[in-house]
């Protein structure tokens, strides 16, 4: 009802932005008139769109997103091929990689299963999963510590530990710097829980 | 340094969202995997962007964006072509539309006079609104209630009160809702000055 008054590229621009997440109609708007200020910049985010449906997919090993497959890191090999760690999505990869600290590799399931949206082990990259699985010694579970993510880490669990491989669960307990007055009472229960000696 | 990890293609597709205003590298990356897992809405946003740069160009006649030359309310006969309201932006157009209260035609300036930012008269489209007052009666002015809003009304009232035609200033004051106790000074003393006999 907003749009009315646009002429219809625009309006269609203006749907087309406030599509994306966290970008309500008041938003777009802006950064639709913004786009048509600056059409150097438009243009060349047009084409970074465009290039990156056409250059971007999923490597065959781990599934995360790559312009070339096997992806850099399933074709190093610098990197650990006995310790693999399984990620919910894409970005959970990049997460892991600026700690510098990870040397093996990773899975990138692209989801958790849940049964209420109708997501189970079919709609993940499960399939991939076992098939990679020779000579890896440990799997690290680092899905969000959400009720999906313990179901999925508890499921993936229950089917590699029969094949004598060692299966573990990233910490959770209180962010560094975090304070425990300000910590939720399941996060102060799983840090209790997973205490270690000093 | 944040992409350092992320293949070309979605380095790029990151930093092309991050030069949109008010997205910073944070939300850019959020944003960038929403696209790849959703190519449909990724495709249609760079149709979209393609479609209004190459449609939406500025009517020659009010210089607002538009698909159709001279645009929607230029070429409407339905429009008191005596009454123009002059405005910075082409989304103060719509916001002005917005109100179904006017029934005039509009100017669109591209800015406003600022000497700090090298924006003189011949960088906004002082020129165009020149040639289009034949008939014209009243000029309505509707920029922001800025430093540079209020110099630009006062240099184009210097220009067009000699050619006899009445210039009018859009009236300021406490907003609809508003109260008096949030309302700045300036905002409380412009309301003050500009009251009306009930």
């Amino acid at each position: 009802m907003d749009f009315l008054n646009y002429p219809q590229p625009l309006a269609d621009l203006i749907a087309g932005l406030s599509r994306l997440p966290g970008i309500g109609p008041k938003t777009a708007g802006r950064l639709a008139f913004y786009l048509l200020q600056q059409p150097q910049i438009a243009e060349s985010l047009a084409d970074a769109i465009q290039n990156a449906l056409t250059n971007i997919r999923e490597c065959s090993v781990c599934c995360n997103y790559t312009d070339q497959d096997p992806c850099s890191i399933c074709s190093s090999d610098k990197r650990d091929s006995s310790l693999l760690c399984i990620v919910e999505q894409p970005r959970d990869v990049a997460s892991l990689e600026k700690t510098r600290e990870f040397k093996g590799r990773y899975h990138v399931l692209h989801g958790v299963i849940s049964p209420l949206e109708g997501i189970g082990p079919e709609q993940l990259t499960v399939q991939q999963l076992l098939k990679r699985l020779d000579g890896v010694q440990e799997v690290i579970m680092a899905m969000n510590p959400t009720v999906e993510g313990e179901a999925t880490a508890m499921y993936l669990s229950k089917i590699l530990k029969p094949m004598g491989i060692k299966v573990t669960r990233i910490a959770h307990g209180l962010p560094v710097g975090g304070d425990l007055e300000y910590a939720d009472e399941v996060t102060i229960a799983r840090a209790l829980e997973g205490r270690r000696q000093l």
